[in-house]
């Protein structure tokens, strides 16, 4: 039970709580297998493709989660918050649907579409530069000023909570079809989904090992991991996977990674490309440069995941702008 | 019951049927929901997307339910096919498993990604030009010469009971959710597909209207349902809905059509592209420009359907070259 979501760590219950605060708002997505992908990795894959979540990507969960439990009284203050992109569609959808003022703190260089979508969801959407200016310090400003509750990417256990849905969902389902996970392939970026379906998998299916999959120049978590303590990236590192560019794991979710993460994979930007391609030829889902990157790690690694099958693959956002689309898609898919 | 394929008509309990016979082998695709399409019409959408069928295409149930009730005697001398793309995947996926040579005659013109997938599914392609040479009596000659059985299109019972059982998954699945739809809208070439959902719904949900979507300059079957006879497409009358692009309505198919398909709509080439970028851009799905053809239907006539809602709208195909879901994508999609 979480009093202080800044502070306390969720709970397997706090992730079945979101579970019935999201019915009827976040979709139940399905389980799909891909008859390529099996033959490519020579064992069965489960995907779960939040690409088809509402918003676009798993960060509805956690803002539904989130928002929806702000206190009638600081409602009308509305609520604030700062984002390379889907979690500004979630808070701002989330936001929309509940009647609530949302100013999202983007960076100036995200992807058009996204920021584009949370306008076209009714946010103000406040933009930054990337290299000059600090977007906590921007998004606190107008907290203090205006009252708005923060809503943060992942430092948050309600957060948490909501975006583990996704790994309660897939687990139950597998259970109610007999399949066992042996290990399950998630993005991260500060590592909230992560965390949650770490939480979810250690109730639900506690022998499966669970992996982080990040982009290569940012691989803080693998890092963090080794490490025993968190450490960030390069400042100025880039990669394509705009969704996966958190300085470093968040402090509570890390707590949580400590304790359920097996280890991690980062995948380059050619991988991320590859894998985008693959999705487009084989899985015919859209699939973002940063919600490719388990699929890019588990084509990287084929032998390492088909001694750790059936595996589950969770496929985090669909958001991309079409030039960088098209460039993925016109790469031949690996076979 | 169905005892010759090439004349009998199938009933409801052959879908039935056919369901069983899949399982395991065909995928059961979810009902999926999203908010931009919902917003777009103003009334509840639910997607059935057999893009995410094995093969990439809804003809993998017929193809299946054909294929695997072929007499041991005959398996060893295989299957013939001719086919623009989908159903040749359907017929060599399934061959494959089933250990059946199988030999497709596809037109010289097909996209790429079609004419490699039926090759690496162990299929022989045989191209043929599509103005000078008959698919039919290619295909005849190989069966004359080899014994291969012929496993039609869609003017056949099994076949159509294959395809039906994506009207019925969707029929049962809604049904289970208290969802009762008021309309169905399917894409029509041959109307295979079309026809076994029209039966599955006329025992599931015998209120809801069942409307076929065509590409403009291939709308047969709309003229054929006002002409009360079938009538064919001017010769050579192109579209890029390659997947779309039967002469004229099944002759065993049109009998249900007639029976119970309450109208249709024709899709311009402008509007199919249109759809496959509001299928990229929020339903962050891959559609091909035949698979589209619904959505493009839905999209151009939204007050229609918004009165007969909730609608099911099957997205029949992904099988796409790159270079075309570029063109589609770079368009900015429909609000």
């Amino acid at each position: 039970m979480i009093t202080d979501p800044l502070r306390d760590l969720p709970t397997f219950s706090d992730i079945e709580s979101a579970a019935r605060r999201l019915e009827g708002v976040a979709f139940h997505t399905p389980l799909l297998r891909n008859e390529a992908l099996d033959t490519a990795i020579g064992a069965p894959v489960w995907i779960k493709p939040e690409t088809l979540q509402r918003t676009g990507s798993f960060k509805m969960r956690g803002a539904w989660n989130r928002i929806s439990r702000i206190p009638e009284a600081d409602q009308a203050k509305g609520v604030v918050a700062f984002s390379s992109g889907n979690h500004a569609q979630g808070v701002a959808e989330s936001a929309r649907i509940l009647g609530l003022k949302a100013t999202i703190v983007m960076p100036s260089d995200a992807p058009q579409s996204k920021i584009a979508s949370a306008r076209a969801r009714g946010a103000e959407v406040r933009l930054y530069n990337r290299n000059g200016e600090s977007r906590e310090a921007i998004a606190a400003e107008i907290a203090e000023r205006t009252g708005a509750t923060t809503i943060k990417p992942f430092d948050d256990a309600w957060i948490m909570a909501g975006q583990g849905t996704a790994g309660y969902e897939a687990g139950a389902d597998a259970k109610a079809m007999g399949v066992h996970f042996g290990s399950v392939i998630c993005n991260a970026s500060g590592g909230g989904l992560l965390a949650g379906v770490a939480l979810a998998f250690e109730e639900i299916w506690p022998y499966a090992e669970v992996y982080a999959a990040e982009p290569e120049g940012h691989d803080d978590l693998i890092r963090s991991l080794a490490a025993g303590r968190i450490v960030s990236n390069a400042p100025g590192s880039r990669s394509i996977a705009d969704a996966l560019m958190a300085p470093e794991p968040g402090v509570l979710p890390f707590q949580i990674h400590q304790r359920r993460v097996a280890g991690g994979f980062a995948a380059t930007n050619d991988q991320l490309l590859d894998a985008m391609s693959f999705a487009f030829h084989h899985l015919n889902l859209v699939v973002e440069p940063g919600g490719a990157a388990a699929l890019a790690v588990l084509l990287a690694n084929r032998e390492y995941f088909a001694a750790r099958a059936p595996v589950l693959l969770v496929l985090t956002g669909a958001n991309v702008d079409p030039e960088i689309f098209a460039q993925a898609i016109s790469r031949p898919p690996l076979a």
